[in-house]
């Protein structure tokens, strides 16, 4: 029986996908269980469980289940590297009852410098599904630590991270900022507002406005309930700008964004203010990432090669 | 008897100072009753406790105790403001027990918008000890809200709050950033190679390079003791390059720093990195900004003046 069991195994969350031999999703299992917050019985327990009946596949992993805090820390690959590169680094262990996982690495750039872990698999599903994005484009994955990415004739050249998402929360729970804020109300317009305070910010950057989401809504200017707006505004407004004032990621290529559907829409919504156009968001690519570096690594057959590659130990 | 009950009132302590007839301080008073930790019985009650056993003397009370969640909400007055206009806006109320207490109002600068309340009151005291640097100066005061503020001709014309000090408390008290880092190890070079990471941070600023942090560390490029003192670097850092980037402040003038000895040591060491030299701290001057604001007001009479202004109510 051919096929893949592919693992998302995040800090917050665990997904297993059962791949057929064309490397189709046939089944998809979600649990809680992400690095931090593993059931009794621990990672063992975890992947025993979430794979309760399903054949004997090979099995490949991406996330933070590779990190420090993980399961088993694989090493970070330096920039460049395209699927070629990455394949050819998987991570095979011994997870405990004799079977092997093998895990995705992380990628490292040295300009930073800088990490990722799990999206290099979503950038590799990206460009699966859609090759003409190989050649050249910049790719956005919004989240807790926002990803930019910059990829040329298939290979990730460039990335970085903006800890937007973290910023957010951290603002709007434990700050000043959300003090008296209450129950937040959608406001589109405060969030324009705040998109453009960070945009028209100058060299002194939009951190420098964070306090006037305070000194706004003391004004009478903000109602309380626009404040988490008006910030998350001002956060993804100070991203765009910082992203774009580095020069690193070019705007004349198609700019790709990958992720959870609302947050994209608040990208896409900031993205206007800059006069730029985000594509719609890829969704669900993890698994098609996954198969790809399977079949790059020899672990599954390619079913488009007529003859298939042996499998070999990684 | 003549002198001045002044009281520095803030979100996290409160200070009592008696002052004599020539406003020097006769006696002081610390308690830790901040506006959010008050004692049973609330503000009368600290009111009373702190000030036990003094003469009846008029009482004048600056800081967050006149913020909308301390006793008695006082409006904000805008920029320019010098110390005549401050002391004409003292804000009467009776303090419950039919005796008055006079708040000195906080600063809004409508550039921003931003506001201070408690700073103002430690610049006017700070003009009061070092009448030169009141034609032309700006001042630092490192903090959780830090703030940068330009005095020209005896008036605040414009000031700024840097999130700084609050800032590096939640990233890392609660991000990823300060997760695995442990007891933190002071480490100068560290503390150096964060500043110069943000000074050089070119038009993204020096947030975009946040991240760095856990990189290095994971890297093995910084000791995980170190992080802290990176991350109080960089966001100091941070807070130097974009104040200076705003060109709103001038550095052809005199820089004094106002605040903790230790602190202002960082921004010190800090400011080296941008050839800047910042001037030693000055500190323990509120007693004297509110002696300052009570003799502009009239609720004392200067000792410089030979027939004392009649006490009036305001």
């Amino acid at each position: 029986m051919a096929g893949l069991i592919g693992l998302d195994w995040g800090t917050s969350s665990l997904r297993a996908y059962r791949l057929d031999a064309d490397g189709a999703v046939a089944e998809v299992r979600a649990r809680p269980w992400g690095i931090r917050q593993l059931p009794e019985g621990g990672f063992d327990a975890a992947l025993a469980e979430v794979t309760a009946g399903w054949p004997a596949l090979p099995r490949l992993a991406c996330g933070m289940v590779g990190s420090r805090n993980g399961w088993h820390e694989v090493p970070y690959l330096d920039l460049p590297a395209d699927a070629e590169t990455l394949g050819r680094a998987l991570h095979a262990f011994d997870a405990g009852d004799g079977s092997v996982l093998h895990l995705v690495p992380g990628l490292r750039n040295p300009r930073g410098p800088d990490v990722m872990r799990g999206e290099e698999t979503q950038l590799f599903g990206a460009l699966a599904r859609d090759p003409s994005l190989a050649a050249h484009a910049t790719f956005v994955l919004p989240g807790t630590h926002s990803k930019w990415a910059s990829v040329r004739d298939g290979a990730v050249v460039d990335f970085s991270t903006a800890m937007t998402g973290e910023l957010f929360a951290l603002l709007r729970q434990h700050s000043i900022l959300g003090a008296g804020t209450g129950e937040a109300v959608p406001d589109p317009e405060a969030f324009a507002r705040g998109v453009i305070a960070a945009r028209d910010s100058g060299a002194a950057g939009g951190m420098s406005r964070l306090f006037s989401a305070r000194a706004l809504m003391l004004d009478g200017a903000l109602a309380p309930s626009a404040v988490p707006d008006y910030l998350s505004g001002l956060l993804l407004g100070e991203e765009l700008r910082a992203q774009l004032a580095s020069g690193r990621f070019r705007i004349d290529a198609p700019i790709q964004l990958i992720g959870d559907a609302a947050l994209c829409a608040r990208y896409r919504a900031a993205a206007v203010h800059f006069d730029l156009s985000f594509a719609e968001p890829l969704v669900d690519i993890v698994a098609g990432g996954l198969w790809q570096l399977a079949v790059t690594a020899g672990l599954v057959a390619d079913p488009l090669v007529v003859a298939p590659k042996e499998a070999r130990s990684c």
